[in-house]
């Protein structure tokens, strides 16, 4: 019986209002806010403003990563949550960014990450969701 | 015509070394030297030691980011290189990092991240590739 070490779910977030993604004190406040919720355990985060638009966010997890990156003038966001151990973790994070950010359309992914005893078949698993 | 805003490799690597992964500071160097090869911008890296094994490293670039989570005690590295911009430098850089790490497996998939000019249809694309 294979066992997954990993989640990650990869999320492009179209129709952003831009006021949401537009300043790094925004996406800071959006990740550590989840990271809450979510109940994951960060390690330390780092953020970085673009100019003259978006900005990106990435928290070190004790169970991987979450990290974003923002084009407002694109109304565009792209998130990733990765997390190590309770998968709902990983979904729980993923349902509060989008809910808060309210997108008009999510294209969104699911891998299983790390599969460990069974070395046949494939171990990065793809099952696409569509919202 | 939908334009491609990044380009998003992920892959798992089974049967590395553990003596390559287990130690921050060799993550650290590799991904260090990563970004110089494959000409990436770093805004800033980030990296932390698990005991007893493992280690994460995160750098954020001006094209997107670059991570790695890895457990010697299964031979497995999880990387992750994001890229907006050329897509042969994301390329490149994982070329690198499965060369210097020397994996028995590789799974790998290709995701173009963040479509504009074209909102039907799948954003999220997908190749399957494995090595």
């Amino acid at each position: 019986m294979a066992k997954t070490l990993g989640l990650h779910i990869l999320a492009d977030l179209y129709g952003v209002n831009p006021d949401l993604i537009d300043r790094v004190e925004d996406v800071k406040h959006l990740l550590e806010t989840t990271v809450k919720i979510a109940n994951l355990t960060k390690i330390s985060s780092h953020y970085y403003q673009f100019q003259p638009h978006g900005a990106t966010g990435v928290i070190l997890l004790a169970e991987s990563h979450i990290s974003i990156h923002t084009w407002p003038e694109h109304g565009l966001a792209t998130v990733d949550v990765y997390t190590c151990g309770d998968p709902s973790k990983a979904y729980k994070a993923m349902d509060y960014i989008i809910s808060t950010l309210e997108p008009v359309r999510v294209d969104k992914q699911v891998h299983e990450r790390g599969l460990l005893g069974d070395h046949e078949g494939s171990h990065l698993q793809n099952v696409l969701l569509k919202v």
